[in-house]
């Protein structure tokens, strides 16, 4: 298969990388390996798959929030998240499913943070909850049977030193299995799931 | 308790008044009763809690998105969910938590589609699944005892007529059956909840 993995370069999408290697990978992030791509801008988003063409599959594993308490966080703030982690990712499917082909698959990226909420990640959560609703209901009406799932990470074991300070109690995972999640979302037949990996 | 609620000339938001008549009740809406408000500004918002000063509990029931299938909707169109059913509700918490008294709540408003997808309602679903996820992490970090909640309604009674054709199969409910999942959250003790109302 042919799969567009935006994110390519970081924790999680690398081990997404090293999961589909057997595939034709393009590797998408601001600094690209393959084609770049800021997926806050339309513009960027459609240039890209402009350039690349059809692909089977779509993989986004980018997209951030403001860390901030609620009495910290502002409509500014918050903006991050909702240009980032929320539109970032459902733009690149109401952008690109005309790139998809016929059975193809979009896979997104959610958190456990919206399930199992820590202190200073409201911002993060509403844009997880708002991508995982988005996938559930987008699911039914895809067309051409193209399907379309979100991950859940669990925070990974390889961020655990930068970010384990806010898990608390949590028990990370590694990044590795979160990856596999991303495989059974795009050579496996399921829809409209949100894979918990926790 | 001094109850402000947004959209209480609404479908909803009437009954919500009905139910709660025995309070003292500030009604808004970009044509309120009482107080006028448009909950897609933040000046609006700023300006109208300025002027109410502080209340018990604020309830919104003012929400809209764009219905369109999934191949239909661009992100200028989703967009409107975005300010409206999304930011429009969360900005009422960030710009108003202190306006609200020590041991008071929100109460924020979902919907059933998040949870029982419906043909065009992808928009409208992301935009539910982004505020019941951002109740459920606000509420742990609240300041000073204040408690949130939302309310996802089927669709209702009343609304069907206009709305049945996009819900087929659905038992529609009562809007006062609705409105007693927000006296709940306002006068019961709960929070973080999402009162699902099917
Ligand atoms: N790490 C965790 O424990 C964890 C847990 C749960 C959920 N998540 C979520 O999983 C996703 C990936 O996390 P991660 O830790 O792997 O992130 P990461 O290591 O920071 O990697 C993010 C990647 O995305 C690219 N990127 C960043 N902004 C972009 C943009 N606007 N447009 C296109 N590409 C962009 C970056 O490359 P460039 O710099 O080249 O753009 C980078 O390669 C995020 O949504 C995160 O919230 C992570
Ligand atoms: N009706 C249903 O079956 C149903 C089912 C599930 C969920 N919901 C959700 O419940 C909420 C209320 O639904 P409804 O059917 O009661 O709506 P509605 O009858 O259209 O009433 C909405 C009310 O909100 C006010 N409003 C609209 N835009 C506003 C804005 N930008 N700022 C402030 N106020 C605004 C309107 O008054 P003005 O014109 O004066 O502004 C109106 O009184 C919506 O979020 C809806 O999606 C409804």
């Amino acid at each position: 298969m042919r799969i567009l993995v935006v994110g390519a370069a970081g924790t999680i999408g690398s081990e997404i990388c090293n999961a589909l290697e057997h595939h034709d990978l393009i590797r998408a992030g601001r600094n690209g390996l393959d084609v770049s791509v800021d997926n806050t801008s339309e513009q960027s988003i459609k240039e890209m798959y402009e350039k690349i063409g059809k692909v089977d599959a779509v993989i986004n594993a980018a997209g951030g929030a403001n860390f901030a308490s609620i009495t910290e966080l502002t409509p500014a703030l918050n903006e991050r998240g909702i240009l980032s982690k929320l539109k970032g990712q459902i733009n690149l499917v109401l952008l690109g499913h005309n790139y998809v082909n016929d059975g193809g698959s979009f896979t997104l990226t959610t958190g456990v943070m919206m399930d199992d909420p820590i202190r200073m990640g409201a911002s993060a959560a509403m844009a997880n909850g708002g991508v995982k609703a988005f996938v559930k209901a987008a699911a039914i009406e895809m067309p051409r049977g193209i399907r379309i799932n979100s991950v859940s990470p669990n925070i990974v074991q390889e961020s655990w030193d930068r970010l384990g300070s806010y898990f608390v109690g949590f028990t990370p995972v590694p990044a590795s299995r979160v990856a596999l999640a991303y495989k059974k979302s795009v050579e496996g037949a399921q829809t409209g799931q949100n894979y918990e990996v926790y």
